[in-house]
C-alpha cells in the first residue's frame, strides 16, 4: 500500500460526484477504503466523477481495526444511515457469510443502491434470488472480485469475449490450496504445517475448511460456468475433492512422471453437456497452469473464434481483491455495469438454462492411480488383468523395489509392500471408478487406490 | 471456422435490432462478416439486441475473396451506400494503411456512425486528430483489435485495472516476429528461410518489414501507453531494434545462458519518467514472457493495486481478431463504449500529458555483448578495462576457444578470432552504448559489437 502512486480524494469545481458506502471494513473493505480515499485522482480519473466515500458501516465501533484514517463522521455502525441517505447511489458490500450478507443486500437494493460485492458463497447460494430482485427494483450487482481476486476474469468472460462460445474453462481458483500445495511440492512439507503457515501468513483463514476442501472454487466455478456457458448451477452438485487429503508422495511421483498437482477448477462443454469438477489434477510441468505458484491464481479459457486466452494474476489478498472492486465502483458510478446487467440477465429464473450439466461418470480423461500392493510375483499381472477388463490401457507404470516397506497396521502385517504408480490412457471417469473399486478387492493391494486425474 | 458451435442471425419479434456495415472486406471483415451472419444467436444474446449486418463495403466487387456467402444486397463497392443510411450506426472500418483509411473514418463520423476499427497504424499516426474529432462530433471509436488481437488488453487496462497506477507493462506483441524467433530458437533456421515460411502460412505479409523491424509493436506499444500512462507519445520516437538483423547465433549463446531472446515492448514509469523501447530482449527460459511461442501475444502488466497480472493468446489471425472488432461492436451497440469513450477522453489534445517519456540513455538494465575477438593473451583484459572504466560490471562470460575462425573479410585475415559473449549487470543505456564504441574501437576486437538486453 505504502507503494500506491496517487493524490487524495479531489474535487473539482463542476465535477459530478458519487457518494458511496461500504458495508463490512474488514481486509477487502479497509483496501477499498484506502484507494477511495488516498488515490481520488485515479478514480475520478477513470470515472469522469469524483467517487467519494461517504459512509464505512461497521458492526462494532470498538473492535481494533487496520489502522485506516476515515475522515469525520465517515465510520458508522447503523447500517441506516446509508439505507436512509438517497445521495449514496453505489454500495461495496464487502461482509463475508450467507447472513446477515444477503438481508443486508436485499435492504440497500430496495433503497434504491447499486451493488458492489466480493461474495462468491453469497451469490453461489443466492445468485438467482439476489440477481431477479435487483432486476426488479432497476438495480445491479457487480460482483468481479468474488472470483479470482485481481484477475479481471468476470468482465472478460461476460464482455471481452462475447463473440466466442466458450468451450473450456481451466483455473487455479484457490489461492489458500495452490499456496498449500506449492509449498508441499517445492519444500516436501507435510499438509499440517503448510497449513499452520499459510494461517500465519494471513493466506488461510482460522476455519480453512471452506477453501482446502474444494468447496470455495467449486463455487467460483459456478459463477463462471453460468457467465461462459449459461448453466445455472447448483455449486454443491459439482463434483469436487479437496487438497486436504493430498498425501505429499504423490507430488513426488508426479514429479518424477513430469507433473505438478494442482487444485483444478474445470469446466467443459462436450457434445452431451457441460461438465464439472473440483479436483487435485496432476498437470504436465512446463505448461503455464502447471506453473502457477503460491498464491496466485490462473484462468485459461478456450473460445471457438479466440482460441485460447490464459489470465494470470494474485487471487486473493486486500489490494488485489480492492482492485476489482474499484473497477466494479467505477463501472457502476459511469453506468456500464447497469447496461451490462440488464443485457446479460445474469441467473435470471426466466431464462433457460443454456447448458445442462453433465454426470462425471462420462467425463473422459487419463488417470494416475498410486496401489500399495504385495510385493509378489503375480501382483502386477493381476492388476493389469483388472485394468484391461475395463478397457482401460496403461500409459506407464513406476515400481520402487527399494520402497517395500511392512505395514504394522495391515490385517498381513508380515508381508512386504511396494508402491505402484500407474498412468493410464484416456478412460471415463465411471469405468475408472468401477476399476478402483474391483482393484482395491484384490488380494494383492493393501488398503485404498489413490486415484487423480491427469490433464495436458 | 468450421468449429463455431452457432445459429444464424435471430430477429426475434419486439427485439431491438442494430445496423451495421462492415468496410474492408479482407481477412479481418470476412472473419468480422461470418461471425455476424452464422453467430446472431451469440451476439443478439450479448448485445441484447440483433446485431444486424446491412453492409459490407470492398473496393472492387470483381476480385476473388475468402469465400463467404453474403445475404442479396448486403456486397457494395459504394461507400455512400452506408454514409448515406441513417439506419446504420455503427461501422466496423477494418480497411489497413493510412488513407483512405483516415478520410473514410472521418467522413463515417461525421455522418453519425460510431466506429470499431483495428487500425493500430492509422491510430498511432492519426489518433489524437482522429479522436478529437469523434469527440466533437459525439461519436466513439472502439480499437480493442488494434492491440494484441485476441487478447482484450484495451478493455484491461482502460477499465478492469482502472483501480491502479501501472508500474510497467512488458508485451510481446508481433505475432510475426514472435514466430520468426520461435522457429529460428527451436530449429535454428536462418531468419530468410523462416520470414518465407511465416509468408507460407499467412502469418507474414508479402512486405513483413513494418513486423520485423519493430515498427508494428512500437505502434501498438505508443497506444497502450497512452492508455496505461496517459503518455502522448509520438511511436516513431520510440527507440526501435527489429529482429531483422537477429544472429542465429545470439539465440544459441542465450540459451545456454539460460535465456530466449523476444521482441519485447516495454514501458516503465520511473521516477523521472515513461521508459518506453521495443528491442530483442534476452528473458529468463522459465519465465512466462520467454514461453511464449510462435504466433502468441503476452503482456505482463504491474499495477500498484493488483499487482502482477499476465495475459497470453493469439496476437493475430482471422478469427481471434473478429472476437476483439466483435466485442466492440456489442459493446458499441449497447452504449458502453460512449460511456467508457466520453469518461475517458484518449489522446485528447486538451488533457495534459501526465507521463513524459524519458530518454533511453538513463534506462537501466542488464545487457548481452557478443564480440569477435582475438584469439590473444591480453585481449580479455583489454576488453574488461573499457568495461570497468565505465563502470560497467561482468556477470558471465562465455569464451569457446572451440569456434575459432579465420575471417577472409578481415583487415587482418591471418588472425584467429574467437567469440565471446558477456553478461553485464546493469548499467544504463547511455553507458552501455558508450561502451560498445570504446570496444569496437579496440583493437582486439573484430568488426562490430551486438548488444541485447537482458531481463529477469
Ligand atoms: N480477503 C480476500 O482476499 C478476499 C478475496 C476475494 C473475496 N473476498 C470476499 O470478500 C468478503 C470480505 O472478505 P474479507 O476478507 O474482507 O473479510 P473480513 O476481513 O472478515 O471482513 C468482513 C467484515 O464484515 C464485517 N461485518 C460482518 N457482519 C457485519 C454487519 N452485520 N454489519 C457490518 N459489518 C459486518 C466484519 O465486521 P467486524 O470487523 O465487526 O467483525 C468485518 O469487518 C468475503 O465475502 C470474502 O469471501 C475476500
Ligand atoms: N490480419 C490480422 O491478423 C490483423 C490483426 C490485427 C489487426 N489487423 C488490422 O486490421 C486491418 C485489416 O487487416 P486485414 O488483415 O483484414 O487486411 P486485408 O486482408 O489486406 O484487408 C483489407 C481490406 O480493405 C479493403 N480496402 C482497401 N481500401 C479500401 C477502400 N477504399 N474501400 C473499401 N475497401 C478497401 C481491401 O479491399 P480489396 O480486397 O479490394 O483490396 C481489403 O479487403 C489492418 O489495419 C490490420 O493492421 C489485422
Amino acid at each position: 500500500m505504502d507503494s500506491l502512486k496517487c493524490s487524495p480524494v479531489v474535487t473539482i469545481c463542476g465535477m459530478e460526484k458519487t457518494n458511496i458506502a461500504i458495508v463490512g471494513l474488514g481486509t477487502v473493505g479497509t483496501g477499498v477504503a484506502r484507494l477511495l480515499l488516498d488515490c481520488g485522482d485515479r478514480t475520478a480519473r477513470h470515472a469522469g466523477r469524483t467517487m467519494w466515500l461517504r459512509k464505512a458501516v461497521v458492526r462494532d465501533l470498538e473492535k481494533a481495526r487496520q489502522r485506516i484514517d476515515l475522515p469525520e463522521g465517515v465510520l458508522t455502525d447503523s447500517l441506516d444511515e446509508v439505507i436512509n441517505d438517497p445521495e449514496i447511489t453505489v454500495v461495496a458490500q464487502l461482509i463475508g457469510g450467507l447472513e446477515p450478507a444477503r438481508s443486508i443486500m436485499l435492504r440497500l437494493m430496495e433503497s434504491g443502491k447499486d451493488i458492489v460485492t466480493a461474495n462468491k458463497a453469497l451469490l453461489a447460494e443466492h445468485g438467482p434470488e439476489l440477481f431477479d430482485r435487483a432486476r426488479q427494483l432497476g438495480r445491479s450487482i457487480a460482483f468481479e472480485a468474488s472470483v479470482a481476486g485481481g484477475i479481471p476474469i468476470i468482465a472478460n468472460i461476460s464482455q471481452c469475449l462475447s463473440a466466442n462460445q466458450l468451450e473450456s474453462l481451466e483455473g487455479i481458483l484457490n489461492g489458500t490450496s495452490n499456496f498449500i500445495v506449492s509449498q508441499m511440492d517445492e519444500f516436501g512439507t507435510e499438509y499440517a504445517e503448510v497449513v499452520a503457515e499459510a494461517q500465519r501468513l494471513g493466506y488461510a483463514e482460522a476455519d480453512p475448511t471452506m477453501d482446502v476442501d474444494g468447496t470455495d472454487a467449486a463455487q467460483k466455478l459456478a459463477i463462471l460456468a453460468h457467465l461462459a456457458f449459461g448453466a445455472t448451477v447448483d455449486w454443491s452438485t459439482i463434483p469436487r475433492v479437496g487438497i486436504d487429503g493430498l498425501d505429499p508422495v504423490d507430488l513426488r511421483y508426479a514429479r518424477q512422471l513430469g507433473y505438478r498437482i494442482k487444485l483444478l477448477a474445470v469446466a467443459t462443454l462436450g457434445e452431451e453437456g457441460l461438465e464439472l469438477s473440483v479436483a487435485p489434477t496432476l498437470l504436465k510441468i512446463g505448461t503455464p497452469l502447471a506453473e502457477v505458484r503460491n498464491a496466485f491464481n490462473a484462468i485459461r479459457a478456450v473460445g471457438d473464434a479466440v482460441g485460447p486466452v490464459f489470465y494470470h494474476g494474485l487471487g486473493a489478498g486486500q489490494m488485489p481483491t480492492a482492485s476489482a472492486v474499484i473497477a466494479d465502483l467505477i463501472d457502476t458510478a459511469v453506468g456500464r455495469t447497469k447496461l451490462t446487467f440488464q443485457t446479460l440477465e445474469y441467473f435470471s429464473s426466466e431464462n433457460p438454462a443454456r447448458a445442462i450439466q453433465r454426470d462425471t461418470a462420462n467425463i473422459r480423461g487419463r488417470f494416475y492411480l498410486r496401489l500399495s500392493v504385495a510385493n509378489d510375483p503375480g501382483t502386477l499381472a493381476a492388476i493389469a488383468n483388472v485394468l484391461s477388463r475395463n478397457s482401460i490401457s496403461i500409459a506407464s507404470v513406476i515400481q520402487h523395489e527399494s520402497e517395500s516397506t511392512l505395514d504394522p497396521n495391515s490385517q498381513r502385517p508380515d508381508r512386504e509392500l511396494v508402491p505402484l504408480v500407474i498412468m493410464t490412457h484416456e478412460a471415463s471417469e465411471g469405468t475408472a471408478v468401477a476399476a478402483t473399486a474391483e482393484l482395491e478387492g484384490l488380494d494383492a493391494v493393501e488398503g485404498s487406490v489413490t486415484r487423480l486425474r491427469v490433464k495436458g
